[in-house]
C-alpha cells in the first residue's frame, strides 16, 4: 500500500519500541571539504542534527550513528542533540546493508521498530518517520520503504508497486524499458520491523558489479519469504541527499522557504520572506515584524510585537515583546532583552540583560552585563568587560543615564539612577542618583588651526 | 466593451465630480494580527494609503473609508494621506453592497462618478480608477467592473461578457458549466454611475446562503433596468487581494518589482535589483548607483551620480549629487547632505544638514546637528545631543576638523576651521580657527604588563 | 560547421597572430548615463574590462578598442587591464563594419587571426574567443561567426546553415518566411582570417535603408569569393547584449550565478547564494565559508577554512586561513590579515597588516597599522591616521592588549606585551611591557542626578 503522507500526523507509538539507525559513514568526497558531510550545518544545525532531531521526536528509543572511523566528532555532535545516541564505526565501505550491521549488536536486542536513515537527507519531516512507524505498527508490512515522485527519474531505483504494495525496489541498471518509465522512486530511507530485520538483512549478499550489499536488496528477500512491504511517498524536496555544496545550498533553500511559510502563517510579517535567514530553531510570536535582510542564528525567541529592523544579526538572544532592534544591531548569545527594549544601530550585546523600556540606541558594546529597566545608555558606550585573562561584569541599576563615550571597567556597579558624564572611564562603583564625571578641562589655543594649516600646506 | 489598460493615460475630468468608496472594515483574521489589516504596509505606506493615494491621482472630490468600530486608526493613516478623508462605521457584517452603503450619505449627495475600492487590493494603479472614471465619462455604461485573466479562475466570480458589454458577475457556485470555463474574473472593484448609484444599491437583496448584501449584484439589476455596463481589465497581479501575511508578501514582491522596474528605466544602476528595497515615494535621479543590499524607508530623494554603498539603510533623508554613502551607513529623517558629502561606515546621521565635500567616514553618531563645507568628522565622532531630558544641537562651522573619539556636548558650537583634538569631550564654544584639547597627559609604567602577566597565569 | 561550445578548451595557438577589434563607440543613449556604456561594471570590473580579459586569455597578441570621439575614459581603462591595448577613434557612425576599419592599420598588419567584438556583451568567456580561433586555425573558414539558439529569435539576423557551413547572415527583415522560423541567431561577434580581412571588409557596402555598412555582410561576400565560412554556437545568455539598466543587472545576475557555481564546486560553503555578491576575481579557497548577505569587491583572496559571516562587506583584502570575519566587518583594500585572525562586527581595516591570531572584536577602526600576532585590539580602538593632511602610520607589536576607547595617533609605535588603559589617547611611543595610562580620576557628585530630574521636570 503507498500510504499518502499526513503532516497532521501526531507520533504516538505506547507500548512499541524503536531504534533508529543513521548512516553517516559517507566520506563526501563531492563536498570537497576536511569536514565530515554529516556536520555541514542547514538552517543553523548539522544535517546529522537535523536527522537525530526528526527520529527523537518520533519517539525513537535509541539511535545508532555509524560513522567513519576518523569522525568521531559526529558523535559529539550527536549527542548534544540526543544525549544518548550512540556512534559505532564502519571500517570497511561495503554498502548501505553492511553499514546498518554495524548497529548489529543494537538490531538484535529486539526494538518493534527499526528506522533506517541517512545523515545527508536532513530535511525529512519527524512525521514522515512516524508515519513509517505507523505503517509498521499496523503490523502488516515488514518492511516500508520511502518513495518519491521523481521530476526526472533518471538514474533512481524505482519502486515497483503492486496491488497496493511493494514489490521490489529495482535498481536503473536491472530495470526493464517498462519499469524505467515508472517515477516513483526510492529514497533510501527505510522502516523494518525488528522481528525480521536481523535475518533479512543477513541475507542480503553482494553479488552485483561493485561488489557491494545494498539495503534495497530487502524488499526482494522479504517478498521472497512471504514478507509484506510497503512504500510511504513523500515530496522529492523532501528527500533531497546532499552530496556537494550545491545540493547543501538547495537544501539551505528549501528549508527557509519551510521556516518562513511557517513564521508567515503564524502572523509574522516578513517584509521580504527571501532575504531573511532563519534557524530551524527560531520562535517568533505574533505580529513581529521582520524587515529585509535580517540573520537569525540558533536559540532565538522574539516576543509579540517587537520588530527586528534590517540588516540586524541575532543569535541564542531573547527579545521581549514591543521590543525594537536594529537597523544594525547584534544579539549575540545570552542577550535577554526585556519588553519594550530598543537597541539601535552598531551596537552589540552579549550575555547581557537588559530591562523593560531600556534604550542602547548607537554604537555600543554591552557585554556581560546586567542593565536596569528605563536606563538610558549613551552612543559609544562601551562595557570593557576583559581584560586580557578574565571576564567581568557591569551591573547597572533602573533609570540611570549613561552619557555618550563613557568606559564602564568591570567589575563595576553603577547605582540606580546615576549619571555618568560624557567620556568618562568609571573604575569605581557609582552610588545611585550620584553624577560621576571624569574628564580633563578643554584648553584653547586661539588661531593655531591657522598656523597648522599654513606649515603643511607648503 | 472591455477596456484594454492603458499606462499612459492621464486623469483629467473637467467639470465631473467623484467620491471613492473605501472598504476598509475586514477584520483581516487570516492575518493574525492585533493590527488592522488596513494598516498593513507596502513599500513602506499602508495598503489602505495606496488605495487612498491612488483615487486622490484619479482625482476623486471626496473619499469614504468604510471601517469597523474599533478601527479608528485606519481614520487617523486615512487623514495623513488625503486630509478631507472621512470614515464611516459599519457596525454590522452583511456584505459588500451593506458596506458601501455605510456611506450612504455621501453617494446620495450627487456625484458624477463613484469609485468602490478595497484597502486589501493595494496594487491598483492610478490610471486604473482613471480609466474607469473614462468609461463612466463615455455615458454609455452605468457601471464599469474591474475584472482581471486568472491563472487559476477557480473560486473567483466569472465577468459574463456578451456584445462587448458587460451581462452579469456570475459567482462560482452559480455559474453553470460553461461559465465556469471563462477565466475573465470579477476583482470586486466598481466604478458606478452617481446618477445610478443610490437606486441600484439599494436595489440589491441578501437572498443568498449567507443572507448577505452582494454589491456583485448590482451588474445584473442595472441589465433588467436597461442600463449597460462594462468591464475593465487589468493584469491580475495588479488586483491581488492581500488576505494572509503570505499574500503581504507577495504584494510587497510586485510592489518592489515596479519600483525597481522604473527607476532602472530611469538610469539608476541596482547592481542586484532584488537586494534592494524601495519605499513607494523613492526618488533617484539619473546616474545613481545603489549596490546591493540597500533599504529605503519612506522620504528619500536621492540627486544624480550618488552613490550609495551596499548595507545602508537610508530614510527621510535627502542626498546630494555625487555624493558617497556607505557601506554601513545609517541616515535616518531629517539628514540632508549637501552634494559630495562622503558618508562612510558605522556611521548614522539623525535631523542634520551636512554641507558640501564634507566627510564623516567612520563609526560616528550625528544628531541634531549642522555641519559647514569641507569640515572633516573623524572616526569615533559623537554629538551628545540629549541629557536625558532634551534634545539639543551642535553646530560645526566649514573647514573644520574634529579628531577623533570627541564628544561634542550640546549645545555647543565649533567654529570655522577650528580643530578639535583627539578624544575631546568639548562642553564649551569653540572660537573659529582654534585648536581645543582636553586631554589627560600619558603615564608609562615601565615592565607593568609582565607583573600582570604572571599574576593572571598563576 | 556548426561547433558545439567546449568549456575545457585550453586557449594555445603556437606560431599564430592575433589580433582583436573590440567596438566600444556605442552611445548607449537606452543606458541613461553620463558614463560610455563600456565603462558601466559587471561583478566589479568594466564591460570593456571583461572583453579584453577574454581576448588576452585567448592569446590576442594586439588589441585595438574603438571608441568614439568623447569617450578617452574608455582607453584609460583598457590599460589597465592590457597595458598595450590601443584605443582608435570612430569619428562617424556608419555602421560596425565601418567601426572596424577605424582599426583598419592593424588589420592591413597582417595577423592571421582577427577576433571582432563588443564592449558590451560582457559575458562571452574567454574558451569562446579561443574556439573561434581553433575555427580559423584549422585552415577551412575563412570567417567564424558566433551565434547562439534564441528563445525568441525575433529581431536577430539568423544563421543560414548550409550542410555544415554558414551561407549568409539574414537581417529579420530581408529574411523570407521560411528563414524567419529559424532560431540560430547572429551574436554579432566574428572571427576573421586575416589574410582575407581587409578586402572582404573593405568589399562591404551601404547599400541598404540605414546607409549603413554591415558587417554581417562579410559572409555572403566571402561566399561569392568561394571562401567558406562557418558558426560557433553558444548559449543565449553568453551573448547578452547590454543595451540598458535592467539587461545591465540581467548580465551582473548572470556573471554572479557563474562565479557562485563556480566557488560551491570548489569546496565553498555559500550558505544563500544568492545573497552573495562576488567580484570577477575573488579567490575562495576549499572549505571557506560565507554566510548570507556578504559583498566582495575586487581583489579578494580568502585562505582554507576562514569563515566571512553575514553583512562583512570585503575588498581588495587578503583574509588568511581559518580567520574569522563579522558579522558587520569591513576590510577595505590592503588590509591583509594572517591565519586565525578574529575580526568581529562594526570593524572597518584599511591598509593595515594583521598578525596572525589577533583580535580586533568590536566597534573599532584600523587604518594604515600593522598589528602583532595575537594582540587583542579592544572594543572601541581607533588609529587616528588622518591630521587633515596627511596619513600617518600605527605599529603595534605582538600580544600587546590595547584597552577600549584608545586613540592612538600616529604616527605612534606600541611595543610587544604593552597595555594601553582604557579611554587613553596615545601620542608618544609605548616600550614594550609598559602599562600606559592617560586617564582622570572620577569625581562623584552624590545626589546630583535627583537635583537633575527636579529641574528637568518643572
Amino acid at each position: 500500500m503507498a500510504l499518502a503522507s499526513n503532516r497532521n500526523s501526531a507520533a504516538s507509538f505506547p507500548g512499541r519500541t524503536c531504534l533508529a539507525v543513521i548512516l553517516a559513514a559517507g566520506d563526501g568526497t563531492r563536498m570537497r571539504s576536511t569536514r565530515p558531510k554529516a556536520l555541514h550545518k542547514v538552517a543553523g544545525r548539522s544535517m546529522v542534527g537535523h536527522v537525530l532531531s526528526a527520529v527523537v521526536e518520533a519517539e525513537a528509543d535509541r539511535i545508532v550513528v555509524v560513522v567513519a572511523p576518523t569522525h568521531g566528532a559526529i558523535e559529539v555532535e550527536a549527542k548534544t542533540i540526543a544525549r544518548d545516541a550512540e556512534a559505532v564505526i564502519q571500517t570497511e565501505r561495503r554498502g548501505t546493508a553492511h553499514a546498518v550491521l554495524a548497529a548489529r549488536e543494537a538490531i538484535a536486542f529486539g526494538y518493534d521498530d527499526i528506522l533506517v536513515a541517512f545523515a545527508d537527507t536532513p530535511l525529512v519531516r519527524p512525521e514522515t518517520f512516524a508515519l513509517m512507524r505507523k505503517a509498521l505498527a499496523d503490523g502488516e508490512s515488514a518492511i516500508v520503504a520511502l518513495g518519491f515522485e521523481a521530476k526526472d527519474p533518471t538514474g533512481y531505483g524505482r519502486l515497483i508497486l503492486k496491488d497496493g504494495g511493494l514489490e521490489a525496489i529495482r535498481e536503473e541498471r536491472d530495470a526493464s524499458a517498462e519499469e524505467r518509465k515508472l517515477t516513483t522512486c526510492n529514497a533510501g530511507l527505510m522502516g523494518v520491523s525488528g522481528r525480521h530485520a536481523l535475518d533479512l538483512i543477513e541475507a542480503i549478499g553482494c553479488e552485483n558489479s561493485q561488489n557491494e550489499y545494498y539495503l534495497t536488496d530487502i524488499v526482494a528477500i522479504a517478498r521472497e519469504r512471504k514478507l509484506a512491504a510497503c512504500a510511504l511517498i513523500v515530496s522529492e524536496e523532501e528527500v533531497l541527499g546532499v552530496n556537494d555544496r550545491t545540493q547543501l545550498a538547495a537544501a539551505e533553500a528549501l528549508f527557509q522557504a519551510r521556516l518562513r511559510e511557517s513564521a508567515l502563517g503564524a502572523g509574522v510579517t516578513l517584509v521580504d520572506p527571501s532575504s531573511v535567514t532563519l534557524a530551524f530553531d527560531t520562535a517568533l510570536a505574533q505580529d513581529v515584524t521582520i524587515e529585509p535582510n535580517v540573520v537569525f542564528g540558533p536559540g532565538v525567541v522574539v516576543g509579540a510585537g517587537a520588530v527586528i529592523r534590517s540588516f540586524s544579526h541575532v543569535e541564542g538572544a531573547t527579545i521581549g515583546e514591543n521590543a525594537t532592534i536594529g537597523p544594525f544591531a547584534r544579539l549575540r548569545p545570552g542577550a535577554t532583552l526585556m519588553r519594550d527594549v530598543h537597541i539601535g544601530n552598531f551596537v552589540e550585546i552579549k550575555a547581557s540583560e537588559v530591562g523593560a523600556g531600556a534604550k542602547i540606541n548607537h554604537l555600543s558594546y554591552i557585554g556581560d552585563a546586567s542593565i536596569g529597566a528605563k536606563t538610558n545608555i549613551g552612543a559609544g558606550t562601551i562595557t570593557c568587560n576583559y581584560d586580557g585573562f578574565g571576564k567581568f561584569r557591569t551591573e547597572i541599576g533602573e533609570g540611570a543615564f549613561i552619557g555618550s563615550h563613557a568606559s564602564l571597567v568591570a567589575p563595576v556597579k553603577i547605582g540606580d539612577g546615576a549619571y555618568i558624564g560624557t567620556g568618562s572611564v568609571i573604575t569605581k562603583d557609582v552610588s545611585a542618583d550620584s553624577l560621576v564625571i571624569a574628564r580633563e578641562r578643554q584648553i584653547e589655543k586661539p588661531g593655531w588651526a591657522i598656523g597648522f594649516r599654513e606649515k603643511n600646506r607648503k
